[in-house]
């Protein structure tokens, strides 16, 4: 019997999750649900139905896991507990300054329904994290740079859209390309924000908009640009839509350190991603997850849980015997 | 209270993991086991006792966790089956093709003693096997491939040694640019053993062997050689003292694929190593994964485990909070 998902939250990464299904056959999407019209919605998947998202409750017995696609801000910490009592849920809220209150409030709701939840999961947080975890535990003694990019940021896009005269934007997050050749020679530098990451835009103004406030606005910006060096390019909107149309993201978690009688030799442990759909690969992260959520759920097991958690077996269709002999 | 390590056999490895424990301070070195004279061992932890192998039956209430050190040809078959029953071991057995017979065996022992066990801890078998099951698990469409060095192999080294006429030799594995670019530009070639890595060897000859005679045994040795590009240096005993004295390694376990409605997308996963000394690496993930078993130990669980069946949370000093809120 297949694992029977429902998603929860229909955009790019509810998509990326429905496509993901696909490429892993122990698995089937039983339903949809959607705070649109569900009429308005077009699955990819023929013979699917989509639900307005007050239909999930009475359908508890039809789905072993929920994969919960909305976004951090204000869709998962309302959705994420409440579905939890009554589902086995995964999602992949991501503001790290929250995780800890969400964590809680999720854990508390999974563990009265008795049900199986999973907060955070994704490549960071997520896969990145738990190459954190690994690095610092195997060399106690070194340091850790998360590098991210070349990549769209959503949000500092949504930020420039914000300012006044601004049709569209897209930012890209790009690393230091001396800053991170030096991480990987192992020479563990002391790195400051403005020394690791560049921030470039590529901006759409309204038709005679100031362009030179427009600029200073975004450079100046606190949080989100002031501690970096950024370029703002001006561009058509026909131009964003032919080169700034994809959603490609990546980045490195890297760790160097020491061992040794005399602590001599240097290690570097890498881990790093290159992907041309960012929400596309966080759902093939999440989908695999969800395989782990189930199992763990039909052992019996409740509450919440992250990456940290979970054994490398759980995430895989072959079986432990199999996994020894052919990839061990 | 610490987790009390013994080493058990005190060759590179063993050391490895002597300095190791120093940078985990919840851990203490309380025994080492030797079958030469322990008289003639000097250890670099002072106060810590070196014992004859067979002592070790006599102290199973003294280790918390005992560290197998051995070596995986004729040591690890013979010692973990039998000290698993006694002790909560961990060793590094690395012959692939062996493992699901000497899980069968230690498994056993483990269960038949109540103690926990693991297996074929270290990068490969280890942590680059935790990332092919990874990788694979999340993007299911794709291929991976596992490089290795640039870095000195002991098998091939031993293999030249045993040729008539060679007083020592250093064999380096070398992976080839080419291949390595094509992969990590997500092209998922297909590639031949020679296609993959080269071998390098830096021989030092008797005075008056027939160098000719010792090049092409080697070239042509059967699984050693023969499937690669080989090339063959002499050199004088003094160059290879001062300059392949180190036991480097490292390499890449790369995984690509794709994902979206029609395959669109790219991704490109890869972890990779650069090792300044290839046993103290190895020593400090088996370290990090000794917490891990007596962690599992403690909650009751017995039989034999790989890095598959270990959540990251177990390797990490930190609490699960601690984990959640400074590194997910």
């Amino acid at each position: 019997m297949s694992i029977r998902i429902g998603i929860f939250g229909y955009g790019n990464l509810g998509r990326g999750v429905e496509n993901a299904i696909r490429q892993n056959p122990d698995m089937e999407l039983a339903a949809v649900f959607t705070r649109r019209d569900p009429l308005s919605v077009k699955l990819s998947t023929p013979g699917v139905k989509v639900y307005p998202a007050e239909a999930a409750e009475s359908m508890a017995e039809k789905i072993d896991v929920m994969i919960l696609c909305g976004g951090s801000a204000t869709d998962l910490p309302m959705q994420t507990p409440r579905l939890a009592s009554l589902f086995n849920v995964i999602d992949s809220f991501d503001t790290h300054a929250r995780i800890p209150e969400h964590f809680a409030r999720v854990d508390e709701a999974a563990r009265a329904g008795g049900k199986l939840a999973m907060i955070s999961v994704g490549w960071d947080p997520g896969m990145f994290s738990l190459n954190r975890v690994l690095a610092e535990a195997i060399i106690p003694e070194g340091r850790t740079y998360t590098f991210w990019g070349r990549g769209v940021s959503q949000g500092h896009s949504d930020a420039i859209r914000r300012i006044e005269g601004v049709v569209d934007a897209r930012q890209y997050t790009v690393p230091i390309e001396e800053a991170l050749s030096s991480v990987r020679n192992g020479e563990m530098p002391e790195l400051t924000t403005r020394e690791k990451h560049t921030r470039e835009c590529f901006v759409v103004a309204e038709e005679g908009a100031d362009l030179d406030r427009i600029e200073e606005e975004i450079v100046t910006m606190p949080n989100y640009f002031a501690d970096y060096d950024t370029t703002v390019n001006f561009i058509t909107i026909e131009e964003l839509r032919a080169n700034h149309s994809g959603i490609p993201h990546g980045g490195q978690v890297i760790r160097s350190g020491n061992t040794g009688n005399g602590n001599q030799h240097t290690h570097v442990i890498e881990y790093s991603l290159k992907l041309d759909s960012n929400p596309e690969f966080t759902a093939s992260v999440i989908t695999a997850y969800a395989r782990a959520v189930y199992r763990l759920a039909k052992e019996g097991n409740a509450g919440c849980r992250t990456v940290f958690d979970i054994a490398p077996s759980y995430l895989s269709p072959k079986s432990p015997e199999e996994l020894r002999r052919s990839l061990l």
